[in-house]
C-alpha cells in the first residue's frame, strides 16, 4: 500500500465567494500545498538538495482535475489525504481526497513530472525518469 | 458552430510563484472569470434576474480540469477562448483555451449545472434541465 | 491588559512571489483570518447570532496598514498575535504582530467598526457603538 | 506636477467575499500591479535591465496602507490612479486612488525603496538612493 499523508487546513472567510462557499481555485491551492507536505513527509529532500544530488529542480504539473461533491464554508476544518495513484512512465499522479471529518468534499488529482535543466540549454527544462529512491519513498 | 467568447487578462507579478511562472490555481481563477464573461456576452441575464424569471440561481461546478502545455509569466497578456464543448443531460462542459497570442498555454474545462432552490427545502439546491433559451444563447 | 490571541499559519509555496518571499497582500489575508479567530477566541458570537440579538451583522474595515520588517518564505511557520490597540468612538483598532518564532516580520493594523442594517433602508449599513459586552470580551 | 498613470481592472466574482463585496487584500493585489504598470508607463526599465546598469534589483515594500471609503462588487470596473506622493530620503511613497468612474473607493499607499545586492554579501540586500534618472522619470 502506498505512502499516504494528511495535511490539515482551516477554511477562512476570504476563501469563500459571494455564495458563501469555497471559491473553487482555493481547492487547488490546498492541493498544491498538500503535495509539498506529502513530499516532505515522505522524506523527499528539498528541490535545492535534489538539484545538487540528482539535478532534479522540481515537479511541475502536466494536468490537474477536481470533482466537487459537497460545498464547504469558512470556520470548517478540512483534511487532504494525498498518495500516489499511478506511475505513468516519467509522470505520476497524486490523488488528493479533501474531506471534512469523514465527508469527502472534493476528489482531486495532480499529474506531475520531475524535471532537470536541459543539458544543452539551461534555460529549458527536461523531464527525467523518477529515480528509484524517489519511487521508494512514495511507494 | 457554438457561441464563442474571448476574455483577456494580464499576468501580474503576484500571480507568479517562486519559479517565476504562473501559480496554477490562478488559471482556474481566470477560467471562472472567463465563464462569467462568456455568459454575459451570450446574453444570459444575471442570476438575480433568472432567479426571478426561471428560479435559476446559479451555475455551480461539478468538475474542473486543466492540461498545462507551456508556462507563462508576468507582463504577458493571455486570452481565454470559451465555448460549450458538450451538453450532458442537466450538466454542460465549458472548454477554455488559454493562449498567449497563438500559443495555447492551458486547455481547461469546467462542468457546470444550473440550479434552483429545492421546492421542499430552500436551504438545498437542485439541478434543473437547462431551459431552451439558455441552450439557444450558448449554442 | 487587553485580551490577546495567537493564530498560526504555515507559509506555502503559492503564497510567495518570483523573488521567493511572501507576496505582501497575503499578510493582509492572514490578518483578516487572525481577526476572525481573535473574535472567536474572545467569545464573540457569530455575526448570524449577533444579527438576531443586537442587530450587528459584521465588522467591516475602515483602514488597514502594515510595516514590513523582515521577509519570509515558504516552509516557515508564522504566528499572528492580535489584540485591540485602541477604541476610537465607534471604531476600534486591531494590532497584529506577525512573527516567525521571536522575530517580528510585519506589524499590521486593521481599523474596524461594528455595523447594523440602516433602520430606514436595509440595503445600507450603519455603524453602531460597540456594545458593552463586546468591549468587555475584547478588553 | 508628478507623473501619473491609470491602470484598469475588472472586479471578478472570485475577488468578492461572502458579504458580496471585494475581499480587501485584493485591493493591495491591484495596487501592487498598478505600481508595476506605473513604473513601465514612466519608462523605468525592467529590474533585470537595471540590475545590469545600476545594480538595482527591485523596489520592495517598507509600508502599505489603505482607507476604505465605499464597497465595490463584481462586474464593476475600477481604475487605479498612481503617482509619487513623496520622496523620503531613500524611500518613496506611491499614492493609489482606486475609483469606480468618479467615485473614489479606496485611498492606498505603498512605501517602497530601491535595493541592490549588498557588496559584501550578495545574499543580503541594501537600500540605495534613487538615481537621478529614476526620480526624473517619476517626477
Amino acid at each position: 500500500m502506498s505512502f499516504r499523508h494528511t495535511t490539515g487546513f482551516e477554511i477562512e472567510f476570504g476563501d469563500c465567494d459571494p455564495v458563501g462557499i469555497v471559491f473553487y481555485p482555493n481547492y487547488y491551492r490546498w492541493m498544491d500545498a498538500a503535495a509539498r507536505h506529502f513530499f516532505l513527509a515522505a522524506g523527499v529532500p528539498s528541490w535545492t538538495e535534489t538539484a545538487a544530488s540528482d539535478g532534479i529542480i522540481g515537479a511541475p504539473l502536466l494536468e490537474t482535475s477536481a470533482r466537487y461533491l459537497k460545498p464547504a464554508t469558512y470556520g470548517e476544518r478540512i483534511a487532504v489525504d494525498t498518495s500516489v495513484a499511478e506511475w505513468r512512465g516519467k509522470s505520476f499522479v497524486l490523488a488528493h481526497a479533501i474531506r471534512r471529518a469523514d465527508t469527502v468534499l472534493v476528489e482531486g488529482s495532480e499529474t506531475r513530472v520531475l524535471v532537470r535543466r536541459h543539458p544543452d540549454d539551461p534555460a529549458r527544462i527536461q523531464a527525467v525518469d523518477p529515480p528509484a529512491w524517489f519511487r521508494e519513498k512514495l511507494a
